[in-house]
């Protein structure tokens, strides 16, 4: 079968510029996709970096001015794996060249940002999609399964977390390459853009919309020197984030994030609990999720270490056989691959950039409720 | 070695009359303690009840009105393992006739009773202590040796839950024998009291004072039967307690207690993260500690688990051997153990009543920064 | 309820003194048993420590000569509690005597010495059992009761270990109290006798009779100091053994006991593989189970970490709450429980004698595979 | 940089054919390998999916007879991803040829086969590798480290199981597609020469040489429907194996292989216990090792869960960051780079073909062991 070719025009060449890029290829070496990602042109700025990058990863071509890159005719997708503050410049420009829009999350530093950002892709009626990518890591997706199936009952509680550890060190400086995360200006916040946002995403798609925030935020360090430019600058993002919310389905939840939580590299842990059935899911051993069922007998009723590494699990039939584990750039692939799936068919693939705006008007009342001491509606 | 005796006089014969009576009599057996605890006399309703109780673990004597007891001149020690709604009542009583008094936790039904209560022992300066007894399970008090010992380093996270499923069913009754829990009048409130009640005891001594909370509390099912009056009354407890607070020391903190967390039975989780190490522990796995030192060799750094009973642990060098686990009951045993120790010493044995009253004034004010819906500083 | 009393001599105050002197004491508090032990006489050698040891636990007399022991006419039951060298003519004499006989494990030096205990007691008719205490974890008695009940169906697979690391250093010598296990004269063998039997105990309780087995046996360590001698003597005693073996079932099994492995304290776990299910559970973890169902619905299958600790799991109801744990010393106060229930009913309780001698008749066929290099079946 | 091209010839579409093709097109997008694997040609006998297979890949051409490929002067590798009958004749073959070879693992159906393998490809001075897969999991290589630099020092006991579960149901057939494992002809033997000898290939690399074997196998279900004949005919491979062994350095060793272990889809676990310390890492939970030092500070020791996933451990420098895991098929990647870097230098790249032998002289040891009922010296 000859499949159409869909040409990608990829913005960053970072740690998202190379999940992208693997996704891309490696999505129609696994899945039935009715499109071959073509790389066509990556676009960076440093040229040395770029073309190396180029090289590894065999992008036809190379760009180092993104508006050059949305106006070329042979591009069918911009993907935007640059920092926080570039996306909604070249998302909207993209929308605009009728180019259909993949997009890093956050979406924008903050909802208004998003909700340009939406309303472009919404006006060109373009393809679009943010990389909220956990949302496909097949243990995650099993557990959305058994929620709309209803295993688990009416829902009662929600508990999410995600803490790593690596700025610890007063020594760590903010800003430049690898470390723009730590700088205000261009990441928009610090672990709740960063961190929470990814709780957020998957909380709303498996439990609903949220009704209400009570959060607080704190800044460790308070000031770190500035790679660009080489001063001692006050530190701006929050190091630390948590909030209790309430969701609109009636059930009560905990958020938490940080980058002080010593021992943890990058541990996202998830848990519901429902009246009947209760779950629940962490990043460093992906593969699993933990299930208790009350309607187990009565005796043998016990937390069920689930191996979501069977062919009847969701994505895992086109990977290896049971028992054998796929990693984290898997859930890059699924979602190229659902993308891809979806385009063919004519549909959007979720999250979508009104989605992924959803959860920017959570991060700013989380960062609201923080500053202002009182609790958030959600509008 | 002809040991001084300690008449105790106990009320209550419900689960904590079990736990205490039998903590009196096997911590002579295991620690080498200044005074032989007798259980001369116990006190409740039931006659019948009574009376089998009283055989099964050799009382002396019985009574059925806890006035008479305290007025007993043979008595020693008042030993309150009665619902909540009673403990005021008689620990003033126990401490205007002289009596030392152990509490069972909440001290209080709010902070006003136990402010009452610790007037009374502090006037009649008795020996006095509070059943807080997880800060006795070995691995616990393991912890807080590395974290007084500076290990942890500065503290950035804190996060406690207490998490149960028992009361879900629309079904289960409340009020009386076994159900007072559910009956606010007796308990004087719900999860805030039984079970975060806990967790803020161990955290507060862990990690010292809490300054503000921002709390929620929900109460699930909203009208149960009432045991006592046979009729479908409005629920007045709280099902489900969370909330945020910063401690005095700058540290961040995430508590939540529930009774409708499907597939935990009694999970009381804690953890602490520092600057240098990171330690954690749960109720159901109650002889390990997790550990996390920063400090190890890189490659080789993890989480370790630590099987909390060697003979150089906490109170380990009194039981068996290693690898021979402890239970739940231990908690008591070292609780009179310790007791005694200080009785002999002319001290008091922590926690006291002024120290379970702190925790009253953290529990009250997180049902008061729920009602009120503001973050409540704790004075 | 008057009970009758059941007058005890016990021999031995060291470790297992200590285990079975509490199991005595604390039956009748937890368990409606129709006999009250009373804790008469301690026999053993040293003066001071006997009086300190009968002082502790109020045993009524001491003796110093185990045959007065045997002799006193107020004595219902000889508990013997000392070295393995001692237990066959103890046992003998209480039997010949008319005694009731509980014995610690091993029941023999050898299953020579066993079969002629074995053959005493039932001479004499007399109630008769060994402490392989661990038959009486909740968790284990619950995995008896699946297999009983045909949950795991046909059985393909067993495998036990038993893995300690306390005799590793060179210096350690061998002999005298606390260390007469390395001593071979004493013990009878090493790890085979003191570790393997537990295993092999467990096995044929829960899968039936031993065909054959194949084993290996190492001592790392080849000469110590002895303790009483001062000299350095060689060591007799196996310091690791393992076998392969098939069940009259036709199922296979490995075995594997060792003090050599760095890193575990008393490991015993356990292993039962069916056509339709397996269980798991170890010592260090005691009150759980993993159970794995292949008839649970295909997406959902896992193994269930079971938490043993609710009113309907194996003697818990007599405990606590669903989540709190009991440890070690409660095997033996179930053991004593379930002696005394069926001494009440007239009937034997296992393990007794007999199915004690099984058990060495499989070690000294260890024993024996190891030194021949052959496969030994088991008569 | 222009790198050389290196151009592969591979022998197999199956599950294998997969995990090898991707890993040529993956190894040079992570890792600086001096050479670009070419996928020159795939050769199999049934034409659609040959075709299929071909385009998925983008293999640049097809061959159905393997013959034909060994010939072709554009091929400069052979790789054997075909069934175990056809890899001796495959193998000799391409040496003559002057190809380079890796092959599936086992290398030969017993080690006569493998022998003459290994001295065709030793004459004919081609590089050569077996796929020996599990080396190159980080956490396997990072216990090899600590192995080699003596961080556990002498070794006492090394314990390895291989257990699966997918065999159980007695109407799976035997033979042909996807089902050759069972068809003692094409297979050569059953769990030993597919399970066994993976571990056996790492207990070798790790600890050194075995010295002998006890072994024995069980063929649980006798016969099976043969899907090329269409007829019951008897089964038989061994559908589990277990051995005794001891190694040249003195420690001990107990290995099992089933497919009947119920519950367990592809559990490889090892263990090896050092004077020193211990390390165990199983396949369920590939990115951890368990480790264990006796030198940590006696009431800090505990068992650390190591998540290897840091930017110092083998291998992950080139992945992502630290928390994020990579699966199975990333160690046929580092395999590829490893050979390719290794070529660079002009060396061989381990585990060689003679490596491999050393495994099939252990797998036949096993398997006369268990027929004889003796223990088997290895030459």
């Amino acid at each position: 079968m000859v499949k159409n070719k869909l040409n990608i025009g990829i913005v960053g060449y970072g740690f998202m510029g190379r999940t992208h890029s693997n996704a891309f290829l490696q999505a129609p070496h696994f899945f039935d996709v009715p499109y071959q990602p073509v790389l066509k042109a990556v676009c960076a700025r440093n040229p040395a970096r770029l073309k190396s990058f180029a090289e590894t990863w065999s992008y036809e071509s190379t760009e180092t001015d993104w508006r050059k890159l949305v106006e070329r005719p042979d591009i069918d997708l911009i993907d935007i794996a640059s920092p926080n503050d570039t996306h909604a410049e070249i998302a909207i420009a993209a929308a605009k060249a009728g180019k259909m829009v993949m997009c890093e999350k956050p979406l924008g530093r903050n909802a208004a940002e998003a909700r340009a950002m939406t309303e472009a892709v919404e006006s060109a009626k373009v393809a679009n999609t943010v990389w909220y990518n956990y949302r496909r890591v097949p243990a995650v997706m099993l557990l959305k399964h058994l929620i709309d199936d209803g295993r688990l009952g009416r829902i009662f509680h929600y508990r999410a977390k995600f803490l790593q550890d690596w700025t610890i060190s007063q020594d760590l400086p903010q800003g430049g390459e690898g470390l723009w995360r730590l700088d205000v200006s261009v990441a928009g916040s610090g672990v709740t853009g960063d961190l929470l946002a990814h709780t957020i995403d998957t909380a709303m798609w498996l439990n609903g919309p949220i009704a209400e925030v009570s959060a607080m935020t704190e800044t460790f360090v308070k000031q770190r020197k500035h790679n660009l430019t080489g001063q001692i600058e006050p530190v701006g993002i929050d190091d630390a984030s948590a909030f209790l919310c309430r969701f609109q389905n009636g059930s009560l939840a905990t958020f938490e994030a940080t980058r002080y939580a010593r021992g943890h590299k990058a541990l996202y842990t998830l848990e519901v609990n429902g009246e009947h059935a209760s779950a629940a899911w962490d990043l460093h051993d992906l593969h699993r999720i933990e299930f208790f069922d009350h309607r187990d007998e009565s005796q043998l009723r016990g937390w069920r270490s689930i191996h979501v590494t069977d062919s009847d699990h969701p994505y895992m039939q086109r990977w290896w056989v049971p028992g054998l584990q796929i990693g984290y750039e898997h859930t890059f692939i699924h979602q190229v691959a659902d993308f891809l799936q979806a385009l063919g068919e004519g549909k959007q693939s979720a999250p979508t950039f009104r989605d992924a705006l959803a959860t920017d008007i959570v991060t700013d009342a989380v960062l609201e409720s923080a500053k202002t001491r009182h609790w958030q509606p959600i509008p």
